[in-house]
């Protein structure tokens, strides 16, 4: 990879990194056109970096198929404004298809899901990454870490793959954060993989950037969020992530299973109808969560225009 | 379903349900043939319920593709001999087409894998089970749980959709399964999803039969543990389990990544080799594991032969 794209990607990924929801039509097929509003907005918020098969993309539930289709249309409706980061990940065969799906799709850089096998030797997930970063042909990687437990020395081993350029930190442990921050290459970008709310503290323990599916909605909200935590302004930052708490609450309900589904909630309240969650999302959302929805959209436009950082 | 094959299928669900493991030539592609002397050995030995594309068989590390090959042609190698039970699950559109696979190919019973999800609401994972189970057209299912997290109501609920007989349960939580057995339809058939180890703690409470991946390997012991547990001699069930902790401690090395490993490396070692499992599974193992894998294989031709139980 050419040292001004990695380079460019590496910068980019230190602010707002977008995980896109997945569109479906009334029949449960996948939409992609319906994401175009959606990817202008983010973009025109600032949002640095876009990412296709992501979990707020309900990548599970997908077949590899629709997730392949799913990059190829996402890369098209980016036509390169900000990179494209592409989701990757299950068993291996479907991993290196979706890998060699990603480079044509013209993807800035991998996001490796760990696999969801029950059995899982730390060691394995190395060979695992090591063989799709191989596949790559030079496509910068990154960690989607969910799992701590497969402990220190297979993070440090992973971070060593030639190829990996960053971590998304997803578990909620900002302490075995900074042991594997000091633990690896300096050069190496460690985002935030919890979204804003988790943001702060994994800033406070030195990582750059976080992921995002608030952007989907209100992408100027999570830029500022951004801005404010990349300048050091953690009190501009908790005052801004307070007026995103009750969006949150609304997610975490069901046990997190309306994670995505008040994502698209949202998406058909503002007019970019993306269709519904598939199972096991919560679906449909009870009444409640639909009216206390709707209060919490009212505030965006008022917020929006009232005087928050602007971009650059 | 005709009542008579549904009694067949509640009884042999008491006894052992084997898990296979699925087969690979040296270039990683599945060889189903190579399963036909464990089949042989495990239907000879009693193992009353066969199992393709469960978590011993990697279901996670196959493509959807690959799953439907494996249940065909493991169709074809039991031959009627015992029931067939196939695991189908990931997204919702894989699910479907390994339903209709497993059904096409004969099986006389699905095992629904939980969703892989990381946002998954209880009544999702319901809503889910109800369409595979609409898409079996008939054929009874097993709910495979190992995430009892979801709340003992959408447990009830999940145990109330028509078509479901069973559940496989998949956690270490005795008490959480005699609520569960407490709070249901009586006649639903509770198995360990714990292999041998944890199935007198389960027994115990009111489940009857196990599931087994020591099967691939050693049938006739897991059958005199089903015979003793069965009889309630829970003195004698513990010591035919006694002779196999060393086994499942080597399975247990590398947070449960050797699980497999150690199975197929047992194959291997008895002539029946079925291949090297896939990544992320612990491979290849340290000659330590091979020492003591191949000094406990020894024990089992005299084991055999020195007056354990034998069936019916």
């Amino acid at each position: 990879m050419a040292t001004e794209a990695e380079g460019r990607l590496r910068q980019a990924l230190r602010g707002v990194s977008g995980i896109l929801v997945t569109p479906f039509d009334p029949d449960d097929a996948i939409a992609p056109l319906r994401l175009a509003p959606v990817v202008d907005r983010a973009v025109k918020a600032g949002v640095s970096v876009l990412v296709a098969n992501g979990n707020t993309g309900e990548f599970y539930a997908l077949t590899t198929g629709e997730a392949e289709a799913m990059v190829h249309a996402t890369s098209e409706l980016i036509d390169g404004r900000v990179p494209l980061v592409a989701g990757v990940g299950r068993g291996i065969g479907d991993a290196l298809a979706l890998t060699r799906a990603s480079r044509k799709a013209g993807a800035s850089a991998l996001m490796i899901h760990q696999p969801p096998d029950p059995f899982v030797a730390p060691r394995g997930v190395v060979a695992y990454v090591s063989r799709i970063v191989d596949e790559a042909q030079g496509l910068p990687a990154l960690l989607y870490l969910r799992d701590d437990g497969i402990g220190l020395d297979a993070i440090v081993d992973l971070c060593g793959i030639p190829g990996v350029v960053g971590v998304k930190w997803a578990c909620p442990t900002p302490l075995k954060l900074a042991d594997a921050i000091r633990a690896t290459d300096p050069r190496l970008v460690w985002s935030g993989g919890l979204a804003e709310t988790w943001a702060p503290a994994f800033y406070a323990v030195g990582a750059r950037g976080f992921t995002s599916g608030l952007i989907n909605v209100w992408p100027e909200r999570s830029v500022a969020i951004s801005i404010a935590l990349e300048s050091g302004d953690y009190v501009q930052a908790r005052s801004l992530i307070e007026g995103i708490v009750g969006f949150e609450v609304l997610r975490s309900e069901e046990r997190n299973g309306a994670n995505v589904s008040v994502v698209k909630a949202a998406l058909q309240i503002l007019g970019d109808d993306c269709g519904s969650p598939r199972v096991p999302a919560a679906w449909p959302l009870p009444d409640d969560t639909w009216r206390a929805l709707r209060q919490l959209l009212e505030e965006i436009p008022a917020s929006a225009s009232a005087g928050l950082p602007t971009v650059r």
